[in-house]
């Protein structure tokens, strides 16, 4: 697995052994660093606003500038965490999978972010499982 | 002024009187009441993803649906938060001013959402005198 994605779902997988959506995130600086890491904290936190790209960028702190980072997730990220991505100028986007969810991902590549989709099998099933086994939190997670 | 907008206000200008950007939103729910009520807290907290009606977003906690639902705000929303009220499907928008910022009010109209701007006095001149003191907090808040 791509080592940037793996952080990602150690992310996701932690997040889900605490008893939450299995969706985690990373903010990595122009020098592959990672700034920020952080899961979907919805359920643990109580906290709705909460979404792992969320977590990561408010994991990395203030910054002056993201030119030149990648948000890296493990899920096509939803309209809230595309609207994060193109009003910071996150330069790229590094996403697991958009099969069980498709968010903004064509919108952000459409206004200049850089997106690449690696279908992984391993974050595919995460949300598969999850979605199957816990629906009604899902779909609470997403706003339907 | 109108009554929503005053709650917004009085958040905008708590967050200027503790030292931090001043935009403040609440989200109302399909009842007039309000759900929750926030303000920017980049400065006051070290969070980056501490928007207005993120802010107020979160202080509702966790919601089902946010159908008839109103997110208040005293400044047109930027990309983020324009992302949050299209993915949870917040059905209307009251914006204070887009005079000094024109975020995301468009594309939300665009997409289903109603939209209506104030032109308030008191939110243009909140925004116009911090911009001319704090440029640098400004822009770090809206990642240009």
């Amino acid at each position: 697995m791509d080592a940037l994605l793996a952080v990602a779902v150690a992310e996701a997988r932690a997040g889900l052994a605490s008893g939450g959506i299995p969706i985690g995130a990373a903010l990595v600086g122009p020098d592959g660093s990672v700034w920020g890491r952080g899961h979907n904290r919805r359920v643990q936190d109580g906290d709705p606003s909460a979404h792992g790209e969320t977590s990561a960028f408010r994991a990395a702190g203030r910054r002056r500038s993201y030119r030149g980072t990648t948000m890296v997730t493990t899920l096509s990220p939803c309209w809230y965490c595309s609207g994060l991505i193109r009003q910071f100028g996150i330069t790229s986007v590094l996403i697991g999978e958009c099969r069980t969810f498709s968010g903004g991902h064509d919108w952000l590549a459409e206004n200049g972010v850089s997106v690449r989709i690696l279908d992984d099998p391993e974050c595919v099933s995460l949300m598969t499982d999850f979605i199957a086994a816990r629906p009604e939190l899902w779909f609470e997670d997403i706003g339907e």
